[in-house]
């Protein structure tokens, strides 16, 4: 495709080094989708014939078909994707297809191929997101009562919706993070040609608007040079892992034998080859795993990006392995914990059981305190004293005896002992944002509300965002 | 301030590894104003009285000038600079000063002053973005004709304004993320108290509007184990180092002796102890060595993030230094890439001769061949083989002999060579976004209509978005 | 001091951001040191005078005296520590203060300083390193029984010894570590020149010898561009640190409500400014959290690295930083740990209970089966029935009824429950490497005769392998 | 193979996402060679009897063969390729295959896989290494001049065998740390078992013998748990390609139109799909890609790491892909820069040109001087002054007029004029390290000498470090 300067081709093993075919064939149906759009193009300019606008752009359809029935391109031997287009084309098109490439480099034809994609894949990450967010919703439940931690000490207690609701709160705001991915990505780049525009009377506009584009591209040195869309759908995929990341280090925690507050379903769940009894959260470990894999991708692709001097140099071709393991990474993972979190059983008594062991309503003696008009800061020097106290006996918080609170201070009397309880500290967090149950409720339907607008936003983006051929799902 | 249920004190060697003054002094003004905020509402809620909160707010704006004055607190062992303030007031004021902490938990102070943090750190980032951008673009001469590369080889000219533009455009890029952290860290947790809410009949809309939030939070475990507004905001900071670290690699190369496009002024670059003649791009080079401290910053503190259970641990301290550091890292080196580059000293003719250097302008060969009616596959060839023959003979492209030419092709007729100079391949690129002078000329004055709107921007975020005490710059 | 081509001082903002005082400064006992051996050499050789060269050596004396008393330099605005040195011989001594940089460039400085510290730095690891061991090896209790997880979850019954030996195991590889680092350092670099060597008649092996570096460099080019030993030093940090993370998560979740197996002593451990009962393993996470931060540094430097051409690069002054900041992460860190295990409590009645939880002694059945003459996995797959049956029940495994057993497979006798204690399970652990108590007592010993000889050959080194001045402790 | 104690199948979509398969099955020779030498020893023991041990050894032979033959196993479902290896047996042998797992977990056979794998591989990485260095060492021509750069400025000038010397002495220590990754992971963990050893008397000597590791680990927990020799072998791989990075970083610019000190065979090198006269040094800026992603490689598996409490969560089964993926990119990269850089082309004539560019010669002036009595620190001031008189001139140092030098400095002679080539200047760093060309023969020599030591030690380590089943070349 280049070749007319040079003497050799090149040695076998520079082209196994350098090809992209292996990776960037996930491409096919953005780079042939895209084909047609600058087709049309030069067909509507006149920069090529109408017939030979028509020839390809029918050539394209059929590959299309052809590539969507077979599952995609087979490797013989191409450079990369765009050579493989280009080449067929010339081989069942002849002439036609060795106009195709007028105007245009790999350079904006590979980062446009790339943004659509990312645009698709934020798409579906987003209703992924929405899909475990509901699932999460789903089961807050307001009123079971869990213990709530702080450097993994008991703290205080919470419900067990207010929980689930942290998770699915952090999960908003990855979704945000797809719109922004997405419209970092919604620029077409098409007819920057290698570096510096094209000298030709092409329309932009007109391929950006036939691949659904917010917007064409301001520079074309910036065009071809930038990954930063990329950059952050990396950026992106990391942070819903770290999110995930962190729940599983809960669950595996919870499903532990020092908690066993959740059982995972034997069908999310895998066991040992040497001791029978091993019932291993995997998921959940692997996710942390896959997390620590996920920061790898982007941190090796940022180091990359580093040392690239304008505009394009072939270090950013690592940018396809980049992009697809991340995909690889983040859906799947969000797909397998809704599945094993929709089948994960609670138990109820160990998690209120948990909820105030290690003395988790001390909080609530220093409020009383305040209550009778104790200055918070030492309320909670005599609060301290009370654990020291129920620490030294033994006992829990409210079975330290009357006179031993007496003794300590002469505001504690027994009616503080009816606070003490998981249920009456929860009840009492009633502030916007706090564990309530009452606030729970309302919390769950406002989520329930808002999930469902976000999927309304996702369908109209997957509708009006993209070509209906490259439709982020049916 | 937690001794209560503690039988000793800490050891030296723990409280010296596990404190935080020393770095997070620097949040001081952002604690001091968010401890007014919290304790105006307590007094108007009547949880503390109105004397006493007269008496907080009192002692807080005394601190406040006393520490602006003394340009921050001493260190005297406190543990945090939460601490550090209480302790003041309750030395100072007694009883109200130990009501101070009422409702409130450092896990949902630290959070509030964290975010206020970011949201003038992003302001002041953003400022130091446009005056850079303006620098750049103020020296964007749409008619100098430099070389464009791509692969580090001779691509196709451009002009320098041109290239200018790219750079400032990546920079635009960094601006709207910029806005993207300020939102994402716009949200109140105070009242989160230490994770599960507080059980007073606080305010929260009070205090955050107070602190001109434009929101509160949520869910109380969330905001508490959140810290998806500092990865952002490190995000953010890689990112917009990424983008001059490209920028620096060409100005390291353009500086060295094969190039010599570009002079540092004397003034920003320094010498060798050894060898008297060197004159060293130190500015250029530390840039993309920061480039790789800050990416290191980033990824340690997702990895440190990653591990972290619900709802707060204390690995996640290290945010402070993170936090700082890139500030440290970014701030910086926006400002000294303004001032090198404003000094930097263009050799105009140097870059006139690179841009034709290796055959730059062979592309115009094969579209002029596309004109006359070849396929552009078949026209990239041709031309190919004019680039050998010139190479093979040693000359530039415009030296091949009409015999040559026509021996290729017939259809290379000498009007052909016209064609080949940098400055008619500059001016033929003349598409949205190309580097052609006019469109040069366009985006220039585009650019500087956008800049000034988000100049007009900032400041308006900096009145409405923050308090006055923490105003972002005077 | 490299000013002779300049026409201007460096801006003022240009000098903060290059000038490397303020970490360089750590630095001054090594760079005075190899001044006085190259001092010494240029004597030795004619190069200068003799009465230079005392002057010089002189000179360097009073000042190592004076910056030791003074506990480092004071910071005047010189570039960096090689600067100040050389100013102030200059402002003591006139013209032989002008000599010492007689062939010698900052280039072999920089490198011959960094390595002197870098070996010293791996002594004092290698130190702290050997006393942690030790702590672990004295409370290596051989009979204490404890669980034993794999995947958080029950696997087998260990005893305590034999996983606190585990710890001390992976820190003597540490150990190994420290001396592959400090003999990748023992290079002499000095007499590289800038790049490509002096041309003095200098005696390379004298000063290399006088600074106790086992050989000189091989290659000038390759001895002021390699960095290869500071990465080795950053691996080795992170070594170091990802084993006590690892370490420090048990930790943490063995001081948690659900185990309670260890409680910190109360000086190691600090509580919460609103939860009165809190007490929180601080020091664990924060070990966790500092191995991120070690592991982004890391990086980070690896990525300045990644871009630098042969041979300088004013990127890789980055290397000052990440090396003071790791050793400031990793010698607290070692130590602090040491202080916390050694005051660190173990609840050996909660051990015991926990360590037969989750019915972790069920592959005592299947090998019950082995003896009985099932092949393993069919054995395997019928104790997992047992383990199924209990888990129905609701009891542990040894409450199994016989009738029960015997309805599982007819070769599960009565005589199998004794076996099902975690004292009898690892009893039959015994072999090398195993669990059992005969095992550990045998590896104390052994741990303990490795860990004195390394002591001893930390000693050696300390003392054959650096100048006096440099001696890593007293 | 572990189900009995689950009453569920796993789900398929958790299936795929915790089977290791794919990545795995590249170590089936490692498995199926471990499993003999576990088998021969249960037989030798009397564990099972002569005739299964008989009858695992033969079912394991031919399984090897067939699996060689088909270039691996084929994919139908198995949880990995331990599952898949005993599942084999079972249904060729019955019984004896189901005792194969007697006395061993997944766990401890994991690691000595993993192992073995890992020996082999730093010997196939360690024979590129050798190659490479050969390469270099082949071209290392001691007296063709060339520039040396510091700060990518002119330094002084070197010789072409100087610099390729200092690529070689950098692989050198790569080298060396093959060896130490070699001993890291040349310890038996097989008798390890689960986690706490296995109640079985077997004979851990003899595993270990058979399969050639130098020792049997001393530690179960620590035998299961540890990674440290992956650690290593990733940055073992990591610094290979750093070193080649910078080479490639130095390539790229020495190819580009502003030097052309290089030209790459077209045979490893590309064009451009629309600029018809690029000729891409893909290769190198392929490395430097690549590069990074090891980085990230490695970066993501040490925070994987980080988290895992002990001893084994399936988090580190990431630790597979890993591996496998830098040896995929440590090889070929190791091959294609020997390939590419045995086929690249000097312009001699260039380099001399450039040799000298940029007044790189100004140090000689100072030595001048100070051979005159001048101390140095003056000397390089006064040579300062020449240099910003050549530059005012626009001329090269040599060009300086007796006047003026006389008129900067009165012992600034005319005969400085001779030392001012870069032959003469080569020839004066005549110290050991040096770049004269009398020094850089005895480096190649030496050069020589060495790495035929080294073919020596990696052919006796291939055959005596591993099974002759698992020798790492034929």
């Amino acid at each position: 495709m280049w070749g007319g300067r040079f003497e050799s081709e090149p040695a076998g093993a520079a082209r196994d080094f350098t090809r992209s075919f292996p990776w960037d064939q996930r491409l096919y149906r953005e780079d042939i989708v895209a084909s047609q759009a600058h087709a049309a193009m030069l067909g509507a300019r006149g920069i090529v014939s109408a017939s030979d606008a028509d020839a390809l752009t029918a050539g394209l359809d059929r590959l299309l078909d052809e590539l969507d029935d077979a599952d995609g391109p087979d490797d013989v031997g191409d450079e990369d994707i765009h050579s493989y287009v280009e080449r067929v084309l010339i081989e069942r098109l002849g002439d036609p297809g060795r106009r195709l490439h007028t105007a245009r480099s790999r350079n904006d034809q590979v980062a446009t191929d790339m943004r659509l994609y990312v645009k698709g894949l934020t798409l579906r990450i987003g209703r992924a997101l929405t899909d475990l967010m509901a699932a999460l919703v789903d089961r807050a439940e307001p009123d079971t009562v869990a213990p709530g931690f702080t450097h993994l000490q008991s703290g205080q207690p919470v419900t067990l919706g207010h929980y689930l609701l942290a998770i699915q709160e952090m999960l908003s705001r990855d979704l945000d993070g797809c719109y922004q991915v997405f419209a970092l990505a919604d620029i077409c780049p098409l007819g920057s040609g290698a570096l510096a525009g094209v000298p030709y009377d092409i329309d932009r506009e007109h391929a950006a608007h036939a691949l659904h584009f917010s917007r064409i591209s301001r520079n074309s040195m910036d065009a071809v040079a930038d990954r930063d869309y990329l950059m952050a759908l990396l950026n992106l995929g990391v942070g819903i892992l770290l999110h995930l990341s962190r729940w599983a280090e809960d669950l595996v925690i919870w499903a532990s034998p020092g908690y066993a507050m959740v059982d995972f379903d034997d069908a999310y769940a895998t066991g040992s080859s040497i001791m029978p009894q091993k019932k291993n959260p995997d998921i959940a470990e692997l996710v942390r795993g896959r997390t620590g894999t996920a920061l790898g991708i982007t941190t090796g692709m940022a180091a990359t990006v580093k040392g690239v001097p304008l505009t394009y140099g072939l270090d950013l071709q690592e940018d396809k392995q980049a992009l697809f393991r991340m995909e690889d990474l983040v859906l799947p993972t969000l797909g397998i914990m809704r599945e094993a979190f929709a089948t994960l059983r609670f138990d109820r008594e160990r998690m209120a059981q948990m909820a105030t062991a290690g003395h988790a309503t001390a909080t609530e003696i220093a409020d009383y305190l305040v209550e009778q008009g104790a200055p918070f800061r030492e309320a909670h020097e005599i609060a301290g004293r009370v654990v020291s106290a129920a620490i030294a006996a033994g006992v829990e918080l409210h079975e330290v005896t009357d006179d031993e609170l007496c003794a300590i201070d002469a505001r504690l009397g027994p009616e503080l002992r009816e606070r003490l309880s998981a249920e009456r500290s929860v009840a009492r967090r009633d502030v916007p944002g706090g564990t309530a149950p009452r606030r729970v409720r309302l919390a769950v339907a406002d989520a329930q509300g808002r999930i469902e607008l976000e999927r309304g936003r996702l369908r109209e983006l997957a509708a009006s965002g993209l070509p209906a051929a490259l439709a982020p799902w049916e």
